[in-house]
């Protein structure tokens, strides 16, 4: 089947362990995958350069990259100038909403896939949040989930005419670290091309002891496999 | 009493003639004013001139303008370079959905509206939407709202917490042209320094035919008032 018979899906992509395994559920499904990644002024730009290789070596059709400026509000280590949380172990992490949170982040993100939708005609929107593994972001619940689709459907011209309700499809929502990777690797997900580090060095290497990177280690090592990125630091 | 002992609203403010009578509401009721506006990449830069314009003078105490480029999705007139429609009366105007409709933008301005609620500890959002003399836009009606609303208070960390439910005001949102302005000139705002015109000449005149045009004259005229800014052209 060619793939401008297929139906297009827009898929948040911003280059991490997460929402790789997205597209790749996506394309497994048999859309045609717009991708949609963010140039936010984080400190991670790296991100961005491991998104734009996920996306020209899984067959993305297009790779949308917006600008924005998330700066403007303060807030968040993510993208202001604040130390990235660092930790030898799962265990030693915060509970509750954690320092890296930024302000509604994913609903701005999602509201500009509803505008990319809209343009696109394509309500399918592909997401990579868990519930599970990082349950301090509110923004990342099913009910929240539920929430902005409903308020998507009011909202957006071509889901209220009718013709293109918005659904939004979190595959990931409640699996672990470790089923994701597992879902990854049988879908033939390459994950050294992906990035996940909040504090990478300049040369692009995880740290190996933020939040990001021991959930990462601590799924590949639940998935009984070898993280081709991360080298954990010994304790 | 002082300011800094009110509580903080924020407002929506495109420098328009309803964005700015929304703004004299929330000061009559006691709100500190946050005032928000967007750089989008649209043609009437001359809206944010005007907009600035009306917080200078009407005591607002932060002015946040946040930069944006909706042109990477395409899509309306308002950003992108395909003409603006005209019309020598309301009575001609499109039915429907207008073509200056904005993918998902009412969305994507909230969203941010939400990260500016949260940062500056101010659950109050005030908007200018009207769902009569606009009911073209699926983003200006009551059932829109209230579940923006209801998703905000799902994903906003200080609303899900308990300690900042989020609140959308909408104060004009079942006025007609003619009421809003009647309230406005009552809360003694000054017209003359508000822009409404989608296609305003280079020294920021108002065409007098574009709808925007068209529905603010037909207000001020329903008011049994002059408008100071637009000057309708005879048929």
């Amino acid at each position: 089947m060619a793939n401008s018979m297929k139906k297009t899906a827009i898929i948040l992509l911003s280059g991490g362990l997460d929402s790789t395994t997205v597209l790749a559920i996506a394309k497994a499904q048999g859309f045609a995958l717009h991708a949609l990644s963010f140039d936010y002024g984080q400190r991670h730009a790296i991100e961005l350069e491991a998104a734009k290789r996920v996306a020209a070596s899984m067959g993305v059709e297009r790779h949308t990259i917006v600008p924005m400026d998330l700066r403007v509000f303060g807030g968040s280590s993510l993208t202001a100038d604040i130390a990235v949380p660092k930790h030898d172990s799962v265990a030693e992490m915060d509970v509750g909403i954690p320092i890296t949170y930024v302000p509604a982040r994913n609903i701005i993100f999602l509201s500009y896939a509803l505008a990319c939708a809209e343009v696109a005609g394509a309500g399918d929107i592909f997401l990579g949040v868990n519930a599970i593994d990082y349950s301090g972001y509110p923004d990342c619940r099913p009910d929240f989930i539920a929430a902005f689709e409903q308020m998507a459907n009011k909202g957006v011209a071509a889901a209220v005419e009718g013709n293109m309700p918005i659904k939004l499809h979190t595959p990931l929502i409640t699996m672990s670290k470790a089923e994701i990777i597992k879902e990854g690797l049988r879908l033939g997900v390459d994950y050294g091309q992906t990035h996940s580090c909040y504090d990478p060095a300049p040369n692009g290497e995880a740290c190996g002891q933020c939040d990001s990177c021991l959930l990462r280690a601590k799924g590949f090592e639940e998935a009984g496999t070898i993280d081709p990125v991360i080298k954990i630091k010994e304790a």
